[in-house]
């Protein structure tokens, strides 16, 4: 494996789960990254995103450095061949080599403009790291894709031991305009899973086709979703058609407990932060293994990390 | 121990305040928490109690992450039952059950509104943290208390091996309306010395009656408090009565050289910071022993953390 | 060595030198620093030292605390026998003292004004780092010098292996009035290679005369320092006579790969962050060995900390 940053980019996907199950079991392994240095980039703030990965830097014996380019005031030049003489001080290309000098593995979490569709599409950041790092390329989020979040799921469904489980991926309400990330990049990894994947979404929230392709169904029908569901994988976000837009205000798409009760007892899954009592009430939430699901956050970091050392 | 965060949840104190002077004596111990993490969080900013607590974890051989909710942009909804279509992006509940599965002790600086006493005493953000935290709580200051500072003060004074010292504690001055935490828990734990204690602070600057309880006697006129004290503790608070208000500019009540003369050969004490020439001036600041004070907030945390860990 | 603040802290620049390439070549040594605390405060913003030293203290198995001035809202007095009753919290004096509790030796990134140079050249703020530290304080570029940087400089001059070298340092345009530290110290440290080193900059430029003295020669005509230079050490920098100010555009001072052609097959050398198409064109910096010189930074640092801990 040499980046991490889409289902694409991995080798052996049963290998990767299988490392992820066995960090679980025993995630102290000091020696596996003795003496490495994991450079972690935020575009925009994180917290879940960051903790977990520097847990799991800190149980592979790595060191982490940090850096927040918008707090740390680094405005950097995204376009090829500019006259730097505006705002910003460096150039991404000279960022990105220069940070391959002091890391091992670099970290980076890119967001999309959720204004620029073709632009956030094709990566624009991350691609600049892509192209130009000299070390590993993890993406902690970038503007179309969540991988570690992903994996991460993967394994907490996994762990349910169910067979051929149902899993309905249901849009939620949210009060602000969200990326798409998380979605299409659960439903991109839900390939590994042997599930009857159900997406569920207002009209307008359509997905780009190629993650709306991991769908076995696509319904307008929250109901016919959850309905019998194992897995109930829930997000908001923001249209793709009419991109970046909140279309419709669509109140009763929050996740009830009447709403569950409906399921096959399935379990209510959510990437967390989530907006109680919107996205969905407190019933649910507290019923649910979402806390489980974060602490899965290490092991999919963990595994991801050990296996870009060790390649 | 269970948790840090005021002095009844220290089963024996004797043992912790032992601790401590063992740290002092030999600080180094990198194998008592080995694999271990150290969250801390911040909801004000804090240098001193971080680099101390940073450097006993250190001194553990512990990893510290640390999150800064307010400039990390973090807005934590504190309500339970809250629909959150508003600011707030994750319940505070949420947010603790997630950290307590990447750390294994929850480190938590919260702060006194100093508008809504009843809030502020009932340690609305705290108590959130001892309900929902599935590790061991440690305080780094919370609206009322400030229990690793009053360790490394009762350290400090046990250091100069007094004979049932007199301990003036003075209100000083200040430009600001500063907290009581302070000096609430200073009182709190002065019960772990075999000391007078004597109290002054000018009228309407009474503590909360649970904490100038300690006090053997209270008095307005400093200079009775300082007379052949041999420890003189000062700081400035707001008022608890007229809550959270400064009341008299009391410019007077600077602890000057001419005052310390009067006491018996009396060691100034400061949590720090330290408003110089306004507190006190620097002829006082500058014979004090603050700097070893301030190192003693090592050991204190370092004792804390590593009762937690062994208990 | 006591501190490392200027050339004049050093008393064995060539041992300094010699630890310098021995990290190179073997940089993993955790023994040397263990249970030891590397204490970084940045009254400014800085990445690239940041990471560079951080890197380096991890490599000889030491700890890192990072301390914001500005971010954390830490306003510190700098005047003695100030009467602290405005904004300031801690007296310097203070704070450097309580760090000094906490770290094993403290390293300071202060800035010029750029407004008063007296202020300025006599180092207000890194003097009182060296008038109350009780540990070894290392600049991380100060107010008008910026001395890791001149020994990463030093280093990767050494390693092209010239026989005494002509060396351009040219000034190059820049949108914004910046410090003349970075200069000041490549020509302090120019004294260590044996090199004929011509100074290039418009009218008006002119260094401090205690800098400038290093020069072998002095013009106002960029392609005669250029023609046949064996490195092309380039930055932009304010004046220092009109104190801070830029005085003329400039901009055929960009250096090009057509005035590069003139050199003897010129290194490009920049501490980077870098203006591209401003101070150099993209085509120079493609070609430049820059990154390799930024990785030298670790060494460098690597070798300060090293001997600072076994002196």
């Amino acid at each position: 494996m040499k980046n991490f940053t889409r289902l694409a980019d991995v080798p052996h996907p049963e290998a990767l789960i299988a490392e992820a199950e066995a960090c679980q079991k025993n995630f102290w392994m000091p020696e596996v990254g003795r003496g490495k240095m994991l450079g972690m980039l935020f575009f925009n703030p994180s917290l879940r995103t960051r903790l977990s990965t520097q847990k799991a830097a800190a149980n592979l014996g790595m060191d982490t450095m940090v850096m927040n380019a918008s707090s740390d005031g680094w405005k950097l030049e995204m376009q090829d061949g500019a006259i730097m003489d505006g705002d910003a001080q460096e150039h991404i290309k000279d960022a990105v080599h220069v940070m391959s000098q002091y890391c091992d593995i670099l970290a980076v979490r890119t967001f999309p403009s959720l204004t620029d569709r073709e632009a956030d599409y094709q990566e624009q950041v991350l691609s600049q790291f892509l192209a130009h790092a000299e070390v590993p390329v993890v993406s902690l989020e970038s503007a179309i894709r969540h991988p570690l979040q992903s994996l991460a799921d993967v394994l907490t469904i996994r762990n349910q031991g169910l067979n051929k489980p149902k899993i309905a991926v249901t849009w939620a309400p949210h009060p602000r305009s969200l990326p798409q990330a998380v979605t299409n990049s659960f439903m991109e990894w839900s390939s590994l899973l042997d599930a009857e994947v159900v997406l569920a979404h207002p009209e307008g929230y359509d997905l780009h086709p190629e993650f709306a392709a991991h769908a076995d169904r696509i319904t307008h029908n929250q109901m016919e979703a959850l309905e019998g569901a194992d897995i109930v994988y829930t997000k908001n976000w923001s249209a793709y058609g009419d991109y970046g837009q909140r279309l419709s205000v669509a109140e009763d798409w929050t996740v009830t407990a009447e709403k569950m009760a409906q399921t096959n007892q399935g379990k209510f899954l959510h990437c967390l932060p989530l907006r109680r009592n919107v996205v969905a009430t407190d019933a649910v939430v507290d019923a649910s293994p979402v806390y489980t699901q974060a602490r899965n956050r290490i092991f999919s970091a963990q595994a991801v990390l050990k296996t870009l050392l060790e390649s």
